[in-house]
């Protein structure tokens, strides 16, 4: 059984990074063409706000508090929204797509090795629910209206990826209780490289979902 | 009975007040010292949201598209919000309450004067629910440890009226069909005036509450 110290780090790492979605999707609203955009970006912000509360609470339950939960995952995940802070709306697209949806399936995956209930919690709450029909149906649309938008978003998108591994890295190599959850909950570095696959696996299906290259 | 008209205006101009609520409570939130407050606001950012989808979905019950319905009050009140873009916490706090408050008061009011069904959603949506005593925790904490504040504070509430007012009075100026759901519905100019001495006697309650001069 992992330890309290784990459970309590991953879920601080999740609601830390619901609340910061919450931020930055809220923001990235502001982007939207439309007022019809910019309403169902709020909307999956209010959604990530939401999750986060009942992560919170899960928290809370464990008697931890929230804010301390969270507060050693603040800087990699403010890192990582600063070096991917959106410049159009269609970037804030992508990545609100591609890039949370990465995050869920990292999530996912470590959370098959904590307790039933964590870890029930935890998929309940990384449901992508609608979140690929908006995207597709923006991005799709811009490209084809204008076919060279797709190379600029393919290689934005890698660029997400690029740095969504980089703050995973650092913050794995400083929580020591995070890397031995996913070193024994894989069994062994067969079972870590599985588990990245299985993650690039489904980022390269939301790419051809998108229609771009990946 | 107001015109379908009056009623679709009102609800527009709610909703969008809602979701541009929503978009500024999100960003004020970056101002909050603690990751508590921090959360504290962005979850009645995301309330708000929740407020301004039911509203949306009863302008769509109307036959009517939330988009058009809100698209005559946007500049009115991104107007007001960037009039009084809070520059500290203690100023979102205190815009998020009084600035909101004083909003919701003239919405219930003129609610008084259509149909029972929008009648009776606008109420719901606009219960303050633990607003209050947010405002009152963080303001009061403030103005102990440094009276000083109070001054400002009060200054800045009525910088909030001020620009609210004169929003206000700018949209009905424009929407024929808001003046006349006011006028017709408190009656004659007494009735007016009657409404506006109610809703600055709520004001002038919310100062006492936090402790600030009116």
């Amino acid at each position: 059984m992992p330890s309290r110290e784990a459970v309590v780090d991953l879920l601080g790492a999740l609601a830390y990074g619901q609340l910061s979605a919450f931020d930055h999707l809220a923001d990235d609203a502001g982007l939207a063409p439309t007022l019809a955009g910019r309403a169902e970006m709020s909307s999956m912000a209010a959604v990530e706000f939401g999750h986060y509360e009942r992560i919170a609470g899960r928290l809370r339950d464990l008697e931890a508090v929230p804010e301390d939960s969270m507060a050693p995952f603040v800087a990699a995940l403010e890192s990582y929204h600063s070096l991917t802070q959106p410049s159009t709306w269609l970037e804030s697209v992508v990545k609100a797509y591609v890039g949370d949806g990465m995050a869920a399936d990292f999530y996912r995956e470590v959370a098959a090795f904590v307790d039933d209930g964590t870890r029930d919690l935890i998929r309940e709450v990384l449901v992508e629910a609608g979140r690929a029909e908006f995207a597709v149906r923006e991005v799709r649309g811009a490209i084809d209206e204008q076919p060279s938008v797709a190379g600029r978003l393919a290689l934005w998108a890698r660029r997400l990826v690029g740095e969504a591994i980089s703050q995973t890295q650092h913050v794995l190599a400083d929580r020591d209780s995070l890397m031995l959850l996913l070193v024994e909950g894989t069994g062994d570095i067969t079972g870590v490289a599985a588990l990245i696959t299985r993650i690039t696996d489904r980022h390269a299906q939301r790419m051809v979902t998108l229609g771009l290259d990946n």
